[in-house]
């Protein structure tokens, strides 16, 4: 059975030498100094590696069940939910106002991490309330906040996303769910959801449906979607469960992995439902939703990456296969770790330095959103918005290749369910789909974020880059870094003139482009990741560190990825150039 | 459910157009006129989608189960493989002599794509007997081939590969299994083989085990193995089927994927074992086996792909999302067919482009194998054993980033087992593992085939290359093709140069950019194939063919192919004049 062990080390690395978080003066941000912080991971890290964990393979093979309208979660579910609960992890980065403790989103990010390498299905329960909260705590009444939020908080009642339609997914305009205003204020809502990931289960006493419905008025496509609170029990005034709301569970769905997690079809059928925000701008509404659950799921790529690569990385020592071809290493057996072997490093390594990567990615993220939210910094909001689609499509797809590799290193043992290293890649597979299919990230990005306010946000993007690389002006230390780095960024502000240049004739040309355009600015934030890093580990060495082992490696590291990885970039730019015509040239009837 | 119809009409145009069979002068090529091929591939598309493919997903969900010592097969597959024996579909390209058809191996080829594509799983039950029948006729004395062949061409005996062991799998010099003799000249074996495909089941009389294991005498490693035919039953003198031999069912594993397909552990306890070829001599005559099997499994990369891909065409054409942001395409409907879009096109483009490519280089592998079978023709045979690792390696990977891709076109959908899409990713991704994983494909290009006979087919292949590239000189129609086909060979030669110049002090600079190598190489292979596709349309076109839009679209795929993929050349070059450092910096300590 597959381990974990939390990299709180590399957490650390990132949080305090890269971030230096203390030093950044975001509002809280003085509480979570190294002390703090160790102790928070560390915890987190014991409750994922002896109660979530073993519960992942399990969790796989054993799946959900639906009986008598009633979801069932795998055996050992609830009292790790329990577990999780009475260590108020969920509450972590939530308002104190509504018993959350009110640690900044960077912890959140640091601490999903963990809770999502261990066990990811599991993870989604709570993953879901965290979002439902986030679009209830922006836009809802002080009322409907009241009501829900506590016991949400508490996790007594987790929440869930309610957008999809058997007909209709990305294009949520063609919504058919029906919500009829009552004459109390409240509506009765009506119509299908399908793939509502933890739409119901037995580790809490309510679950709040998030719903998106269509309201008498409100004109045609989207402009007509407003967002409405179900909750499966209703509440009665003094906060007590009441009936049971016309909402319920279909099926649930056979998947390709996340087995542990419910994802059910949902039917209401005049069920009562609440109104959050203005009527008619649910869109919106649930976009702040959407934005902050990107965000988790590219965290859930590179956090389901991590748990393989551990293995695989255990596997490539233990395992003896062929001998070292430049002399035995393993006299004593008959053959020597596969570690050995050029090409299962070249493996871990795109493993290790994609991770990473995407680590220090991921929470730089998460801090800018502490920046907007706790100092109402517009700069740092713009920059996260744009890269929001990044985070979620480059690091799923990394993430995914990432999982698919450290399935490869064992070999034939892989593909064998009991091993679990298939559970990691098929579980991994979802997050290029859901929360907004990866090609629609790649259209959110080029079609919306790249002009976003002028194209204020990209252009800050470009000088960030060049002032990292100019503020290592001869520092030959930092060579390997700062060259491609800087060959990378050219390559995205070409990609991104080829745009300008002709998107405005031809549509098409820019949007053919998109999904190449994301990996290519993925790797450029990598690239700047990894050149960070690089600085911190120098200055780590030069201060003459306890542990010059972890530094050496970090550098060495990231001069893989600089090397092995950033020639991507050019490839993606040449795809970009290749415009619109040879993908658009075939007849439909030719395919 | 998934549906599949046989790409008769791009067989045809592979076979008849571009390697103009009937012209090449190989024995037995006068007979594979165009109507003759027609009739063949229609006949087997027929029964692969009305008897192969309606059990696929059913054989998915069922999987085989093993009860009291016996497997059995998902319903319908007994069935199904009645209808394929009565068809001879198996014995197609074997020898006549044996009660086998005598067609040559692009035939075999060409309707095994068909067959796999339908369902890969139940043909793996007769594509092992077909490897274990190559092994066998190519080694076996003329008393075992008359015992075991014509039954097995039949298929009412089917045959499997036994070569791993629960330590050992690409190094089978470690093997513990045991041949003891026997004085009247037969072998017990006694050991523990693992992985065994089709290693029992319900749908033949015997199964006939080719079997790796020591005997006495051979010393240390590979060197100490031979191989041996182990029955399941023991054939009697007059050839019916006598006891039970000491082989028997461990287990069967729970794999990601091919569930229909039995994967046996299985258990010899002193087996009554018949000697192939020589004795100590198992591992060469093993390779003979693995070589068929290896092209085989590259088929199967593409095959899997084929299916997917139709499958993520129809789905394009039929969901409504989103509109077209050139003009609205469908306004009758609520929204636009999603193959509008600039990135649903690029996704099936890719695919199209791979496997279209995909099918011409492995058609040309199997005429090579004709050359070299039936006029040996020594340079064909040094040419397919070059290409081995590439159709292998470089076609499972690309084709499983096919499925992946057709999966994702399904958006949600695609997760969901009951639309099949999920299956064909999990079936294509065994195909990068089994029969040598493809890091061992690619150490076996880049340490063993690059050199064979003092480099004289790697130099060839550079030669072939050339000469299409100067056939085209001053035709500007074949420009898109020629100009990059070129840069790509240039940059394939300089990472040969590249490990020649470095590989001799170090061999891990080569072999650290051995997987990257077999990636370059596979581009350039598959842009030779377009190249070769794009002439012969022009030519078509020129004649005045009747169906110009198949034409022109050929050639407007292949432009895709050159214009999007071969760019990955460079990048592949880059990592590899990377080097060694890089790849093997770390400590191991530090993974």
């Amino acid at each position: 059975m597959p381990a974990y062990t939390a990299p709180t080390k590399d957490m650390q690395f990132v949080l305090h030498e890269v971030l230096k978080v203390t030093e950044s003066g975001v509002k809280g941000y003085d509480e979570i100094d190294r002390d703090f912080t160790s102790a928070v991971l560390e915890e987190a890290g014991k409750l994922a590696s002896e109660v979530l964990a073993p519960l992942n393979l399990s969790g796989d093979r054993e799946g959900c069940r639906l009986e008598n309208g009633m979801v069932s979660t795998p055996k050992g579910f609830k009292a790790a939910f329990e577990a999780l609960k009475e260590g108020g992890w969920n509450g972590l980065d939530l308002p104190e106002e509504f018993g959350g403790q009110g640690l900044p989103y960077v912890m959140g990010s640091a601490v999903g991490e963990i809770m999502v390498s261990a066990n990811m299905a599991f993870n989604m329960y709570q993953g879901l309330t965290h979002g439902a909260i986030g679009a209830i705590l922006a836009h809802a009444s002080q009322e409907l906040k009241e009501t829900y939020l506590p016991k949400m908080v508490s996790m007594d009642w987790t929440g869930t996303m309610n957008l999809t339609e058997p007909h209709c997914g990305t294009d949520l305009g063609l919504i058919r769910t029906k919500a009829e205003p009552q004459d109390d204020g409240s509506y009765l809502i009506t119509g299908q959801k399908i793939f509502i990931s933890a739409g119901d289960h037995d580790l809490a006493e309510n679950v709040i449906h998030l719903v998106l419905a269509k309201a008498p008025g409100g004109g045609e496509g989207t402009r007509g979607i407003s967002l409405f609170i179900v909750p499966k029990f209703l509440v009665k005034e003094d906060g007590s469960l009441g009936a049971r709301n016309g909402v319920s569970v279909g099926n649930i769905e056979e998947k390709m992995g996340i087995h542990a997690n419910a994802t059910c079809v949902m039917n209401y059928d005049g069920a009562r439902g609440f109104l959050v925000g203005e009527l008619h701008k649910g869109m919106r509404n649930m976009f702040t939703m959407m934005n902050e659950a990107r965000l988790g799921v590219g965290l859930q790529g590179y956090a389901v990456a991590e748990a393989a690569y551990q293995n695989a990385v255990a596997y490539a020592k233990d395992r003896l296969q062929g001998r070292d071809v430049t002399g035995t290493r393993n006299p004593g057996g008959g053959a020597d770790p596969i570690i050995v072997h050029p090409d299962v490093r070249r493996m871990l390594m795109d493993q290790k330095s994609f991770i990473e990567g995407a680590r220090a990615f991921t929470f730089w993220g998460a801090h800018l959103i502490d920046r907007a939210h706790r100092e109402g910094d517009a700069e740092a909001e713009g920059l996260i918005s744009l890269m929001t689609p990044v985070i979620k499509g480059f690091q799923t797809d990394k993430g995914f290749e990432s999982a698919v590799q450290a399935q490869q290193v064992y070999g034939g043992h892989g593909y064998i369910e009991e091993q679990g290293m298939s559970q990691f890649t098929r579980d991994a597979r979802i997050a290029m789909i859901y929360e907004g299919a990866n090609g629609i990230q790649a259209l959110d990005l080029v079609g919306r974020k790249l002009a976003q306010d002028g194209g204020k946000h990209v252009m800050a993007f470009f000088e960030m880059v060049k002032a990292e690389c100019k503020a290592h002006n001869g520092d030959d230390r930092m060579k390997a870094f700062v060259e491609p780095l800087k060959t990378a960024s050219k390559q995205l502000q070409q990609a991104g003139m080829f745009f300008m240049q002709n998107g405005m004739k031809n549509p098409n040309a820019a949007l053919a482009g998109s999904y190449d355009f994301m990996h290519l600015m993925g790797h450029v934030c990598l690239g700047l990741m990894w050149t960070r890093m690089a600085k911190a580990a120098h200055d780590a060495l030069d201060a003459g560190a306890a542990d010059p082992a972890f530094y050496e490696a970090k550098i060495a590291t990231g001069r893989y990825y600089m090397a092995r990885q950033l020639p991507a970039c050019a490839m993606h730019l040449a795809r970009i150039e290749s415009g619109a015509d040879p993908v658009m040239a075939l007849e439909e009837a030719s395919f």
